[in-house]
């Protein structure tokens, strides 16, 4: 059974109650957390038959909104549809646990709850993004937003296991996000990170600027949270404002218009190509059991993909296998990290 | 006399020469620095007439390459074409200077050589990007990878200051650039300056992610050099990407190269609107005159557009009445920040 927090992002429960649906018409079990006195007519609107999918509604009193402070939500709102949903499999009675809510949140709960694979200082979200080949994976895309070096040296090993084990390919390329190409560029963590990826026993191939990212330099790129998740929302910014200068432009005659409108398959397909409203989660890589977080403007086809990628990781025993080969990784390497099991922020934050 | 550096740059001297040769056209008076026997014959080639035009040739033995560290190599030659252009305009002997080379060692001249504004802890790299409406300031571009929140606090009275001026917007919108909206979120440096900026006498609107940047939410964006490096090359990037994935696209029949063809003039203005290699020099603001760096990349028509902007801001007297205003305003706000002259690391370089 996926674990589904029906009361994250900014739709929910709506897009989340379709995404279950459409998810377990393709056979997949679904448990759906949230309150049942909303969840259920939802349910029934969509579908009178419900009842005979593999969905399972598990009723929680409370929710985590968008904008709540992690770590203090996760430890307070103890009934929060998030939590009893990544609960729920830490204690096995669901394989996976998918949430399109507050990504903070979902990183406190998944670090406390579903615990760190052992040598793992901090846990961070991957996603594969689409290039002109193929796809890159990036990490950490939000989860560390101060990153020591030796978390980003960490995060190079685990791109490069499971770029290694997604996409087959014997040694990816791992680079670093940086302000330019050259080995003394960068911030004082990226250039202390530089010269530790260059000892570790991966496929190093140097720093990375975001603009030559999608353009198949390297098959993993590392970087911080904060700036994973500038560069990721930047390319979903502009990727959006280019197809809104389009229509502008396209309104101001008749010919333009005639013109667009020859080429809107072309630029439907593009659409989707970028559009991450209806793209599936990224994985928390680093804590034992797989967590997804899907983006909070998911729409419900966002949602049921994310449940079949979620699916997909616990039939292959992706996670299983990808864990085993990074703790052999880390174990490996000669620099070990250790660190607290949150931000020191956060730490201040609970006491 | 505008100084423009003819050694800076992925296509130096050829951009740069041209470049020269199409403002001095526009009546623009240019020194350019480099090697005489090599920009001479160069000159020639494109115009045998040049010496009729206002050009200056000023020969200088050495030049800063684009992969060479910045503080080191300022220091040691002293004969480089950039040290020289800087020295010319701190020296009275130009009003502006323009480089498209090494953008850390035009920093560091530019701190250096053409000195702080009174006040100013750190000058930073500020560009106008087109949005859906107009465009939005934005800074640090590059100049300071590690920023303290006293620093960012600093480039929100530069953008407010700058934006105020350039545009007459009476109170512009400042945001700062974070993982997301809510003032909880970022890294801790964002955070604190979060603290900060909202205790200002400006418009300060919240955080802002990047994703947003681009859609008119803010007149000016604060970020630290790194972040704000990552999302104007990730915008650029993918920009970029989207061009060629419609050509990829298009090539797999002949309907879709026909509707495309038929789109190509809408797609060629939107390229025209992106495309970094032809728009003009970001001007570092915090120092005393006027200094331009422009792309890595840039094409003649970027040095020819980087030189009429530089002159623009001489003719206007922009940069003399930005800095009077900047200073009042540093004056006026409480926290003062007290910085050394370099990043430390840069200091340990040198020293």
């Amino acid at each position: 059974m996926i674990a589904l927090d029906a009361m994250g992002g900014d739709f929910a429960p709506a897009v989340a109650v379709e995404g279950a649906i459409n998810a377990a018409r393709r056979g997949i079990s679904i448990g759906l957390f949230g309150p049942q006195a909303i969840l259920e007519p939802m349910l029934t609107s969509i579908d009178v038959q419900w009842r005979s999918l593999p969905i399972t509604l598990i009723h929680c009193s409370q929710a985590i909104g968008m904008a709540e402070e992690p770590g203090r939500s996760v430890l307070k709102k103890t009934d929060a549809s998030l939590v009893r949903a990544v609960q729920a499999v830490a204690q096995g009675h669901a394989t996976a646990v998918v949430s399109a809510g507050n990504s903070g949140a979902a990183l406190v709960a998944g670090t406390l709850i579903l615990g760190r694979v052992e040598g793992v200082a901090r846990p961070a979200f991957g996603d594969f993004l689409p290039t002109c080949k193929g796809s890159v994976f990036c990490l950490d895309l939000g989860a560390n937003t101060d990153c020591k070096p030796e978390y980003l040296e960490q995060f190079a090993l685990m791109g490069y296991c499971y770029a290694k084990q997604m996409k087959g390919i014997a040694h990816p390329r791992v680079a670093l996000l940086s302000n330019g190409a050259e080995p003394y560029k960068g911030s004082s963590a990226v250039k202390e990170a530089y010269a530790r990826l260059a000892h570790l026993p991966i496929n190093f191939v140097g720093n990375i600027e975001s603009r030559d990212v999608l353009d198949d330099h390297a098959d993993v790129v590392v970087c911080d949270g904060f700036a994973g998740n500038v560069m990721l929302k930047a390319m979903q910014g502009s990727a959006r404002t280019m197809m809104s200068w389009l229509k502008q432009e396209a309104a101001k005659s008749w010919w333009r218009k005639l013109a667009l409108l020859s080429a809107a398959p072309l630029l439907k397909e593009l659409k989707s190509r970028v559009d991450y409203a209806n793209r599936g989660g990224a994985l928390l890589l680093g804590v034992n059991h797989p967590l997804l977080v899907a983006h909070g403007c998911s729409s419900a086809l966002a949602i049921e993909r994310s449940l079949i990628i979620a699916h997909e990781v616990v039939q292959q025993q992706r996670l299983v296998a990808f864990n085993r080969s990074l703790q052999q990784l880390i174990g490996k390497s000669t620099t070990k990290a250790v660190a607290p099991l949150l931000d020191e922020t956060k730490e201040r934050e609970l006491s």
